[in-house]
């Protein structure tokens, strides 16, 4: 397609994106794999470059004498306000954990606001105060921002966009093609959480719900686990869209090894597994925000676990699982009963904008 | 108001900002007036702190060893294609000029795309392919990204958040602070373009329209400036929502000294002043999305022209302006008939979407 810079709209349409009949669907957002598709066959073709196809939560690059590391993430998150958070802590731990598992520590924050015409400005504020709570919390600041305010009818309420500037920890390298067999497979705590919390709030709003999102900025965690073991701790990844099913089968896919999974040692609390079994959805799929996914040498797991567990956010972190050597990239999962499955980012999402 | 962390929405509403009656409005995005209020009212309360608090283009921070600069700005244009560019186009431009007016070498773009459900892949192709020429031309990458998608009923068409960071040149502080009595006021070319191009796009869609947007990505240019002058510029401002006016009534007074602009001086094609003048606009209010103020030493100014005109970017640079003894921080116009008024930041806007 030419691209027209005159003023008349072309008549656009029915090129690319698989499964799309050429146009962008809900699901394209959800961080499956549609949004792989989407990202495959119509942003990299574009906007490729050997850092953005990377695809890590942050991209590393060069800066002076620094290596930089910089993330951006969308919030468009319905209702903004839900048990456990709200789109202001969300937009903030976010941020913080892209940096964060990418080994590196925050030293700015920028806030981009889309707000609708309309929004009361007392919970803008409460948003605000949010945003600067959580970001407290983590030890960094908003340094910049930006706010745009669009028509009461094109657009609900307030979406944000929050980027994040880190500084990587010298001599550290995540990344997947450091994993080798034998690696171990820690978690925070229970996960499933937020997406099921979001899910809860927006389908029942009038109820009061037991499931509260888990979302929290981990940076201080995180950067208190690479102090005690700089060496061990080979890759990390925050299992959101697309939930620790994707963060798992993600991990074996580009480490090309095999990633195993034992269902019994995988945290989840009694309230969410009765949600998620009352909605039918599997907790592996069901995204995260206040958990990271760290791969470490076995050698190394007591000691990251001991870390993790001094954390408020790391009070029911485990050992969930373990590369083999298979070279499959395969990632699999042993179920309660000592069955096996394959388990497979998901495909669109169970519900939009839990995020 | 207490920030409610569980799921029922709170009363919420009529406090703070002045002006809103407790909701936010168009004009409060506008980039004037009530911009401002908006931001000491509302925003920096709660998020405020040394660097935010400068609320320059773009936020400098320490980042190991180098002085970084990071910057975000979100794009709601409507219609997202017009004369002269597409909202692609205008993300990195406005991002990469963001950084080029604080001194900083773009070394990343970070891409977030808010999509609404039924959006055209063919046209998401085309505005990608904007935004990867236009970061070509600007010699930077997009080095991460997020896509999400909201539903059809909540939004409309597209929104662009770009956010860049970049290392600052050693030894430069461009501030309006570093301004003196007896400085120049330098602009690369023809103002109000943007504005009025897009003004006219959306009155009059069927139109074959006179006025092109300037939107263009000037770090290349604005380096070249630096390289031939760096101890002469002072401080640099790129004059997009608020325009020229919002640009010089602000230099007036964060340096706390008279801005004088001359109204002879200032380069206005005969397409803008025709529209303007039908419009009923000052072409002062309007905004540009391919021009710098620069404040340079009176001694620097006619190397800065001849750097400038070398540029694609600059044939059009003029001197417009001085800042003059008085300690009023008020900002004047000497009009062709050898009057004079005050510049005001506009108060509102024009017209809500325009970038």
């Amino acid at each position: 397609m030419v691209l027209r810079t005159d003023n008349t709209v072309s008549a656009a349409g029915a090129t690319g994106a698989a499964g799309s009949g050429g146009r962008i669907m809900l699901a394209h957002g959800g961080g499956g794999q549609l949004t792989d598709s989407l990202i495959a066959q119509t942003i990299l073709p574009r906007l490729g470059n050997d850092v953005l196809r990377d695809l890590l939560d942050a991209a590393i690059m060069e800066g002076g004498s620094e290596r930089l590391a910089l993330t951006i993430d969308g919030y468009v998150v319905q209702p903004w306000r839900f048990p456990g958070g709200d789109i202001g802590r969300l937009a903030v731990s976010g941020t913080v954990n892209d940096l964060a598992v990418c080994g590196a520590r925050p030293v700015g924050l920028a806030l981009g606001m889309i707000v609708c015409e309309g929004f009361a400005v007392g919970d803008l504020d409460g948003i605000l105060r949010s945003v600067a709570e959580t970001a407290a919390e983590a030890g960094v600041s908003v340094v910049t921002g930006d706010t745009k305010v669009v028509g009461r009818d094109q657009g609900d309420g307030i979406y944000l966009t929050t980027a994040g500037v880190g500084v990587v920890r010298r001599g550290l390298r995540l990344h997947p093609d450091q994993v080798r067999p034998g690696d171990v497979l820690i978690i925070n705590g229970p996960i499933a959480e937020h997406g099921l919390a979001v899910m809860l709030a927006r389908q029942m709003p009038d109820m009061s719900i037991a499931v509260r999102s888990d979302v929290s900025p981990l940076s201080r965690m995180i950067e208190r686990v690479l102090e005690a073991v700089p060496d061990d701790v080979v890759f990390m990844r925050d299992p959101t869209r697309g939930g620790l099913a994707g963060a798992a089968a993600d991990l074996a896919a580009r480490s090309g090894l095999r990633v195993v999974l034992e269902e019994t040692a995988i945290p989840v609390s009694r309230a969410a597994r009765h949600a998620a079994e009352m909605l039918g959805i599997d907790v592996l799929d069901v995204a995260n925000e206040g958990k990271v996914l760290i791969v470490a040498r076995p050698g190394a797991a007591e000691r990251v676990l001991a870390v993790l567990r001094e954390d408020r956010y790391g009070a029911g972190a485990a050992v969930i699982g373990r590369v083999e050597e298979a070279r499959d990239g395969i990632c699999e999962l042993r179920t309660l009963l000592g069955g096996r499955r394959i388990v497979q980012k998901p495909y669109g999402e169970q519900l939009p904008r839990i995020c």
